[in-house]
């Protein structure tokens, strides 16, 4: 992929994001791009590739936002981010043969479609040359985390390489106030952690509900790997909620 | 590596190809680099590195071919590539020391002889001036597939990050037609795979024989690791013939 | 990280050096810094992040050598490679407000103090304009080897992707000479090694004492993994001396 941009666009500054999302990890990829593309240079052309599917040009697409330019597959990969910078200004699918690299193999999108789509958006080819427009595209089905009396429920969506947790519930929810516990409970067991603002308020090895980087709630252990720990992966429903007002069941 | 590049050539663009490469895998480098360096712009400067051996300056070479520059150990790595842009033109040993990071380490010839070299070609240093022509380096035995009454005799050859597992079967063989179904065999079981042009052609779960995108026979899963559910590794026999017309034996 | 310098210094050329330490390995983040840093060009902005523990401003340092700048936390990762590059000119902690992205978080010091630091640093920022002078940041406690009578005690300080085993014990002590052999003792056990300029000089599955590119003896074996084949890890402790003149007791 690198290789077709440079050949296109010589003068292409590549930058490499992340190559940790998990084979066919639509929602992680969706995280992770959301929570890093928007700190880029406006004018950047972000392009992530996770499970392609169909290998057909159709199922290719690339948006505009207020600041960026978005190329990958047509399957909720790009949206989360994409609505993160205001929502799509326009979208067309990847058709015009004219901008792909032929013959197209139907394996590797990445090189033959997103690639040089990337690089003539790079050298200032105009969105709609790519191909025909598109309103359609597909959205992700995002698990939103949900709120009754003060009880959040939701689920994790993206564990990181220290093995920290992040949900999908809002770390601006009233619950979650430095100094105090909330109860998380996940299926088959419960803790109580503290909430704190950054890893080391707990002891070394003690579970932290951290208000963190993300937006998100974190669940973290200090010095180790909460989801090891706590058996926790990508998808593992949580609840939440203060633990003085809410005696567990 | 990277840092003596830039020392000698600041405004070189580095672009990190794989660090992927089983250590010692010899065959899964040279497969790669002859799978990606092609798409790279003429003039690109690859430098490869894997299991460089004693550490003799008179191990390291340099070649230059129709489009590129070549880099690296005289191991075959670097021939695969080599001869699919039509072969080298020149070839030297990278003995000159005005060349060379002195003192050279004998463990790191990347840093010290691999990488000065790389950079000042990509400035634009003549090849024959990086030390003594030579036209007797290191071909890799490869392991050709071998053809018999449409009975293919193979390898495994490189397993990729998704547990795809590539073969020397090239997909050209008129055995492979999109709609039939193969016979693979490999030591100790048999399967039959239909022949897809994509990894969904086939359900969820599913072994498929995928014309893909590096020419070769392509056995893979569909969202699964085809080389942990059929225990497929690098150097693993692998025989194919029409399902139809040739019963097991 | 990345795209927050882009965003403040569009021109600059980001190398990644490394992603493998371990979470919390701050003596092997300082290792490989100290390796590998000063190959880069002079002026290069070097930027470390290991474990940068409680989240504030004031744990967050750069400095300036004769080469280099330096951004990290203040934790002892720098000080080594910091030492090795002749020592500080000039530190300061991280503190003004105008060359941070606020708000800051707490638990993501790389993206929102250290990486705006090093892209106004390599736009030409003068250092003092960072933050408050400051001549008492950490070094690490560098458990250095120790010699009595020929009789070498130290410890593994790295383990690198091959699984060769970097100890603290300096190539330079006369006992290492090529030809000759040590004898090497790890807790519960010891082996009787030669001592090689390159991992080939024994035989492919046999152990060797390396005098190798980082200037401290290493422990590896031909075509193996020495860490796995000995259980070899960071901290084990390690003790060399000549084979024929000492005895095992």
């Amino acid at each position: 992929m690198k290789g077709v941009v440079l050949r296109t666009h010589p003068a292409a500054q590549l930058v490499d994001l992340c190559h940790a999302i998990r084979p066919g990890d639509i929602p992680g990829g969706a995280f992770v791009l959301e929570q890093s593309a928007l700190f880029f240079p406006a004018g950047t052309v972000h392009v992530a590739v996770v499970d392609p599917g169909v290998g057909s040009p159709r199922s290719a697409i690339a948006l505009q936002t207020a600041r960026y330019f978005w190329v990958g597959p047509d399957n909720g990969l790009l949206a989360r981010a994409v609505e993160k910078d205001g929502g799509a200004i326009a979208c067309v699918r990847l058709e015009n043969p004219e901008y792909l690299l032929t013959p197209i193999s139907r394996t590797f999108q990445g090189r033959d479609v997103f690639a040089p789509a990337a690089a003539h958006l790079a050298r200032g080819t105009p969105l709609r040359a790519l191909g025909r427009s598109e309103s359609n595209y597909a959205r992700l089905p995002v698990s939103l985390a949900t709120d009754r009396d003060d009880h959040w429920t939701g689920a994790v969506v993206y564990v990181d390489r220290f093995g920290n947790a992040i949900t999908n519930i809002p770390e601006s929810a009233p619950i979650f106030r430095v100094g105090t516990d909330v109860k998380v409970r996940f299926p088959g067991r419960e803790v109580i952690v503290p909430v704190g603002a950054y890893y080391q308020a707990v002891g070394v090895g003690f579970p932290v509900a951290v208000l963190g980087s993300s937006g998100f709630l974190e669940i973290a252990i200090n010095g180790g790997s909460a989801a090891e720990a706590l058996q926790l992966e990508i998808g593992t429903p949580v609840e939440a909620r203060l633990s003085g007002l809410s005696p567990s069941a």
